[in-house]
């Protein structure tokens, strides 16, 4: 079995390594342009442009070596439609998003970004506390990775919500879907954390009208794509208050660029797109997992949906 | 049945209306210096000085209205032996106390700190990641609150330990205990969580020669005394660097002072006492729940150990 690797970082040798370990029966290509690969069983590929794709899905399956299929769906047309794409699992993925996302949680909950400010100004003044009850989450998508921030969520009593394309149904879970059960949860979501897939469909939901729905003091957590939130829109309803923070770790362009308003706006805190790394050796373990189960004919799961875009 | 009421903040109106409400057969007294409280079956305190304190004391029993017994233990000799001293058992503080540390255990793990410094110098620099097997937490005192916070963790994967007066079993825990236990502990503890009891055995316990066990680049949370904390040793060693970064919620003198050195530290989070605050409405629950026992004979929960300290 041959197996055709691009990495548009070029860091492709520690995927190698770790394919030997996972993987032995399989011989490890490293795709170069202009060379010839030689024919070739599966390809596993994160962000490659559209002519090295054409190469790459020569092969009986494309799998994705980080999260999201917005890039690779750019391309679509690249990829041959009985070839499948498919996107990681979890990969130790879900556990980080969990942590990102309760710590911001936690850190508007209780107040520890105006704690901050009143330290750095050498002040020491209790402030009164948000009620739980007052503090309903509301998470959109809830694949994989939003069930998990849901039930990090769960232990701390605070009402929660969530919003998928299709009907749901989560334990200690307020489910909602389609456009009515969009209004509904945005008019409760005193958090809303996007942990949306980004699709045509999904591209600046979080503009002003949206955004304009939440609670007066709303917070914002996006783990998902930039593209999700329309940026000045954001900026608007934070000037006239409405919005009381923002934890952003995805932009339109990033690096987020240095002369970009966020960086002067201190109710924005800005991280640096690590809210969930993927973690290599479980990306491999999982893929080549999948490589074998198809050898032997089998279904596997995170298999994308072109027409949904995820 | 007559209760006599003290509070060091002179705010017994709110507890005079819980207790009407939760005990509606008791006759609520709010103690005034000077003023003839007539015979009382049960004193609820928090705060009486050494003079308040011997009227207080002529009861069946005297309830503490907050966390912690060493305010009272201090003007122990006040108090007949005959009148068990009852400390609140939760009352709504674990699970605060669960999300305090929770937020500073993932500030620290996931590196939140150091990404708002950059943020504020306008900087875009992901940094590689803390491996969760290296970031063992280590919590001093496993009582109810303690045991609460270690629940917190559990979900995150971080090794856990845990150090308490005598030997304990908590599931998922490696538990430590005694002299020798402690030494275990602070060898192991990237991050040390302070929730002890303040005792004579206890205070000044984070001194140099113990925060000096903990491994190079620990962090340090204290959410029970400031007198468990040596603080200039605090500072030595964080400026050797040995410590990282401290999240602090108590101090030697509450409000901390202005000219205190702990203000000029960036790498020393500080806030205002804040980490659980009592919560009037389930403490009175639960004195009223208590009072019912010990009327009815039985036997209750949380009676100070006057010779262990808490």
């Amino acid at each position: 079995m041959r197996i055709l690797l691009y990495r548009a970082d070029g860091n492709t040798g520690p995927w190698i390594e770790d394919f030997a370990r996972w993987l032995p029966e399989a011989e490890m290509v490293a795709w170069q342009e202009g060379a010839d690969c030689g024919p070739c069983d599966y390809a596993i590929t994160w962000g490659a442009p559209e002519p090295a794709l054409k190469e790459l899905a020569k092969v009986k399956a494309i799998f994705l070596g980080g999260a999201g299929a917005d890039a690779i769906l750019k391309h679509e047309d690249a990829i041959p439609r009985h070839v499948p794409i498919v996107r990681l699992g979890d990969a130790g993925m879900a556990i980080q998003m969990a942590e990102y996302v309760l710590h911001a949680v936690l850190r508007y909950f209780r107040r520890f970004d105006e704690y901050e400010a009143q330290a750095r100004a050498g002040q020491w003044s209790p402030l009164p506390q948000h009620s739980r009850e007052d503090f309903a989450i509301g998470v959109l998508g809830a694949g994989v990775l939003g069930s998990r921030v849901l039930d990090a969520l769960k232990p701390f009593g605070f009402p929660l919500h969530a919003w998928s394309r299709s009907a749901k149904q989560i334990e200690g879970v307020r489910c909602h879907h389609g456009e009515e059960g969009l209004d509904a949860l945005l008019r409760k979501a005193r958090v809303l954390v996007c942990m949306l897939p980004l699709t045509p469909d999904t591209a600046n939901l979080l503009n002003r009208t949206n955004l304009g729905k939440l609670p007066q003091g709303a917070y914002l957590i996006n783990v998902a794509r930039g593209a999700h939130v329309a940026e000045p829109d954001l900026l608007t309803l934070m000037k006239s208050g409405h919005i009381a923070g923002a934890t952003l770790d995805v932009f339109r362009n990033e690096p987020l660029p240095v002369q970009h308003p966020f960086w002067q706006e201190p109710r924005i805190t800005i991280t640096p797109h690590i809210s969930a790394l993927t973690q290599r050796s479980e990306s491999v373990q999982q893929i080549a997992d999948k490589i074998r189960k198809l050898e032997k004919g089998e279904t596997i799961a995170d298999v994308v949906n072109r027409e949904q875009g995820y």
